[in-house]
């Protein structure tokens, strides 16, 4: 295994101490809770959203919080659920008397340890939670991670959407269905080309041949739909663009989000993406907003995703609002 | 090789297709030529900035054309400089009737091209440019593609502040002295965990052991000071700290920028950061602004470089300024 890190036991600590010195004035850091704070809290009487979920997707979570996206975001070890203590601690922490939205992944554990903290804030501290959980994944119903479909992509738009509405104080209960109404109307689908390496594990998640590649991959690794011959990148992008059509509702303009998964150089994803807009052209679907880079990444797996998400009016105006967030800044 | 292309003989023009598709009205790009230009061109009477290079080393150049940095960017070939008849084609459309300063990384082919294009621009259209070279590198003297210091990290910076400076409407010699000053304050070393692989080439540019590291290695792979057993991410941060530190002119605030190489993902990037962070500390070097990120790679080399560049009232004042463009955005 070679990866730029002091230990594997230490690689989450270590790497949120460094995301803070990177961005001192942006982002303040809880180091025993492993929880990402904006650096100037926003005002009081508007909502509050909290994220978090494993490390090893990083600009997701953390690297999101900030001015019009999350308030907190909790890191769990690499592709491990933060514990309900961490989130009731962020969920506690950021709320500002209006309510807190939590965004989750749909993960086995993510769902069940979200689910709790939110009980317990409500207990405790009489703090109103309402959750979101993303499930975008179009290539598998379950896995290895999850019941249902997996929450991927479409969990980026939605922080920063829902961000939006939260930062022009929206109340709780319509900043969960701007979230709700991300989540229904995006679809994804990922592919990876090689296995990132867990670092506490040493070694690639999965072994795939040289001339072989994964349609339908997971974040984590987990498998995807099925495995075929390495073929260019146009025939890559169909088998990306015509499973998340099929299943897009709605018609009308669409966002399109070509993510990378942490190991591809911005030179292919942006081929991939022109590959993606020929078929979406083709296909007669008006882009009206477009992202490429790396956002939820899977460690160094060498691959990329794409979300489309069907826009409406309030869609496109939370997606076009400031933000400024060490992982997403809208230019001046 | 894996890799998302279509084909190695369409790698780039097949990437800026997708690039303006992605930034349909932030930029806009003669394929024929492969010249980056902004959507709308800045004000008459103000000066122009033109770099370009090699492809493979994305965002840069054509991901910082926008406000605030470049006015247009030439892409060679993957790791080969682009040619004067596209350079002096790039220097007349961006010229705004006030000169143009060409951005040059040292490396034979580009400086003598960068060379070319710019007599030919005087000659032809009557156009004053002004050209600086980067030579930050402290690696090595002289390498497979350069006579003295390669030109590396500090780019990126001399980029950002000489854009700003052109912004604000500073005359040519000026926004030139200003480049010069980032050069002359600026120093750089990288390392690699593994290579990258040239579409063309099919295979890794060089080998590295399954345990091995190379500390000074070039953008392009090549050879760096020596190659040594891998180390926690608190020595090899000091094998880029040290060198720099050693070379770095004058006193007072540094920018620290932590680059990375392509295919290490950010997880490790902060990582390292934070190791840097405390070195600098360590050594009584306060750190003024830092930027961690890929800005300038090496296809999917793993790795990351440091690059140091000491501040003073204008260049801090330049770096934040606005920037609005693909690659680098400050927030609002």
């Amino acid at each position: 295994m070679k990866k730029l890190i002091n230990s594997p036991d230490t690689v989450v600590v270590d790497a949120l101490r460094g995301m803070v010195a990177a961005h001192p004035s942006e982002l303040s850091v809880d180091l025993d809770q492993r929880i990402v704070y904006r650096g100037t809290p926003k005002e009081q009487g508007k909502v509050a959203l909290v994220s978090g979920g494993g490390s090893g997707h990083e600009p997701l979570h953390g690297g999101f919080v900030g001015l019009g996206m999350l308030d907190a975001a909790c890191a769990g070890e690499v592709f491990t659920s933060p514990v309900p203590d961490q989130i009731m601690a962020a969920t506690t922490a950021a709320d500002r008397g209006a309510g807190v939205l939590h965004v989750v992944k749909n993960y086995t554990g993510d769902v069940m340890n979200f689910e709790m903290a939110a009980e317990l804030a409500n207990a405790e501290s009489g703090i109103e939670v309402a959750s979101v959980v993303t499930n975008d994944d179009v290539a598998v119903e379950d896995s290895s991670f999850t019941a249902g479909r997996r929450g991927v992509g479409v969990t980026v738009l939605l922080e920063k959407i829902a961000g939006a509405a939260a930062e022009e104080g929206l109340p709780l209960a319509e900043v969960a269905e701007i979230a709700t109404r991300v989540n229904a109307q995006g679809r994804s689908m990922g592919m990876a080309l090689t296995s990132g390496t867990v670092p506490a594990n040493g070694k690639p998640s999965f072994e795939l041949g040289a001339q072989e590649m994964e349609i339908g991959i997971g974040i984590h690794g987990e498998p995807g739909r099925h495995r075929e011959a390495l073929a260019p990148a146009s025939e890559i992008a169909k088998r990306l663009v015509e499973p998340v059509l099929e299943e897009l509702p709605g018609d009308g303009e669409v966002l399109a989000f070509l993510n990378g998964m942490g190991g591809s150089p911005l030179l292919e994803l942006y081929i991939m993406y022109d590959e993606v807009a020929k078929l979406l052209d083709q296909a007669g679907v008006k882009v009206a907003r477009s992202l490429v880079g790396d956002y939820i990444t899977s460690l160094d797996m060498a691959g990329c995703s794409l979300t489309l998400l069907r826009l409406d009016e309030d869609l496109t105006r939370f997606w076009d609002a400031p933000v400024n967030t060490p992982g997403l800044r809208k230019g001046i």
